[in-house]
């Protein structure tokens, strides 16, 4: 049943500190449970729109959601609105385990991404999904970036989180050092540098993009064996960060 | 003076209809309305929060406003809360009048970007922004796409709306025949086609990049010389548009 202990949950897992606390986290919309469904995630429940529950994009869904034996739950549109974390409920959410990965966890001498101090929920979902359409599943988030389990960045993912292998560093010039000894190279992402055109990927590197306002902090380019930039003949002061992503991974895949 | 009649102009900017009626459009922040300034666009009024007048980079902004004899106004906190169009007012904004280009002011021998319905005011102003740093100047915007002067477009063009040519039409189609005849190459970026990597670029090309969910409409598919695609080897359903044009303007470019 729909009760008032799971509506109060949903609700609570818009803020980190209650998704920390459940280790869970909220995927709304078709694509997204899908994506968590077709995943090895563990799903805790599926809530589905009762008004909707006929529509053929979310019935094929509830199928697997039976299936599978995964518990579910039918909500009434006075729910909805308690619920919603937008302007429109896309009919169906899934309340689904975080998966703590460490740094050891994405050492599979692939390529890593690493996100330091990305503010932009938006700009990380977006990332998310293009290292996931390049096969880059490694992904690297400072403690001090936009949860990546916030609701516009899963949002953004467009399922691609369950995808990529996703851990967090609360120090990441540590972790760059730690993933050198091991024989990773360091390349940072920045207005300044070689241009990008003129580097040869490597298996084994770790890719840093910097804070949309601040860019790559100094710890993390003093550690950098190369620093590129990608350059433009224009006249905007810089490149949207998803973006430069988009360009660097498009170069190495 | 910051009267009633400038607030109720300012508010109603938030729609279209009014953007055509006034012919105006708001730009906030200082990094906006540095843009305007710099170009040649014309600038009806700038409004300054009073409180913030002597930050440094607002105070440098109104000194330009000055010396160039633009009029402007302070407001006071109890009038940001009615014409903000977010949480957050950056303390500075401007009405600037829209330019009507037409195709004809496209016609340079460079390439254009063709946007066919695109539906996010994020993505369409992350493309104007990317456009303006690659060099690549010529934007036709289709009229079903989101109003390229929307406050949010605006926003994440980051003063690049300034600085690139903007042209809309309501015949893609239409358009595209025009320009073959001048002798241009219609190229789109579709899911299927030949993998970019083995474009040759030429400059005279209309690059089409379609809606967010339906893709590129038939009847410009059909017109289209040469289908790319940009092949990615994860798992993820699709590229974002704006990730996609950076690609393809990073390859122009």
């Amino acid at each position: 049943m729909f009760n008032e202990a799971l509506r109060k949950k949903i609700k609570k897992l818009q803020q980190k500190k209650y998704r920390e606390e459940y280790g869970l986290f909220v995927v709304e919309g078709v694509k997204g449970v899908s994506g968590a469904l077709n995943s090895n995630a563990e799903i805790e429940v599926v809530v589905v729109e009762k008004k909707k529950k006929s529509a053929d994009a979310i019935r094929n869904v509830v199928q697997k959601v039976v299936e599978r034996k995964i518990s579910f739950e039918y909500c009434l549109d006075k729910d909805v609105n308690k619920i919603k974390s937008t302007e429109t409920f896309p009919g169906i959410l899934a309340l689904v385990k975080i998966k703590n990965n460490s740094i050891e966890d994405l050492q599979n001498d692939q390529p890593i991404i690493l996100l330091d101090k990305i503010s932009d929920p938006g700009n990380m979902g977006t990332i998310l999904r293009t290292a996931d359409w390049f096969g880059v599943g490694n992904i690297l988030v400072s403690s001090d970036s936009v949860d990546p389990y916030n609701e516009k960045v899963v949002r953004a993912s467009m399922g691609s989180i369950f995808r990529i292998k996703l851990a967090e560093t609360d120090n990441t010039a540590n972790s760059a050092k730690q993933l050198k000894k091991l024989g990773y190279t360091v390349v940072s992402l920045s207005t300044t540098g070689e241009d990008l055109s003129k580097m040869k990927p490597r298996q084994k590197t770790i890719y840093i993009f910097g804070s949309e306002s601040h860019g790559i902090r100094p710890e993390l380019e003093q550690l950098s064996d190369k620093m590129y930039t990608i350059s433009g003949k224009g006249t905007a002061e810089s490149l949207n960060v998803a973006v430069s992503a988009g360009i660097l991974l498009n170069k190495i895949s």
